[in-house]
């Protein structure tokens, strides 16, 4: 069977991407990060920084694409939730 | 500056499935699968099972081990959300 790994790779990528999206759409639109955890966000957002130096480490243009697009919807809401957990209401911390 | 690729996409491994754990884990022991949605859920699982045929067809030991875990989990809650859909209760649908 011939696959070109490149296309696979980009499908992968916008699917994972896609199935991140209303997340992010609805944190950016609402700014609500009630549900959100602090600690679990700033894992997965450091962890799609080293997947994106990963990508740009083995010069892959599919890892670096959905990375930067994740990192950049993760590096958004992970803004509202410091800023909303030690800025907005200091009372309240997750 | 020196990195060795593979150390760092396993930390990026790591770090991603990391965060992703303490959802797997709470849906796996409560099996309660209400605050999620069955198309994003579906579209997330394809997207990681595609990463991981792409990173079969690369041969890249970091994405297929970072996926394979990954596609583990999310099948697992992913059949909890089929049951729960279609076979629990069919008057509650998502």
């Amino acid at each position: 069977m011939i696959i070109d790994s490149d296309i696979l790779g980009y499908v992968a990528a916008t699917l994972t991407t896609t199935a991140f999206l209303p997340q992010a759409i609805l944190t950016i639109r609402t700014r609500d990060t009630d549900g959100l955890s602090l600690s679990m966000y700033s894992t997965f957002t450091l962890g799609v920084l080293c997947w994106l130096i990963y990508g740009i480490c083995l010069a892959n243009n599919v890892i670096i694409f959905a990375n930067a697009i994740t990192l950049f919807l993760a590096i958004l809401i992970l803004s509202f939730k410091i800023y909303n957990t030690f800025f907005k209401s200091k009372n309240d911390e997750n």
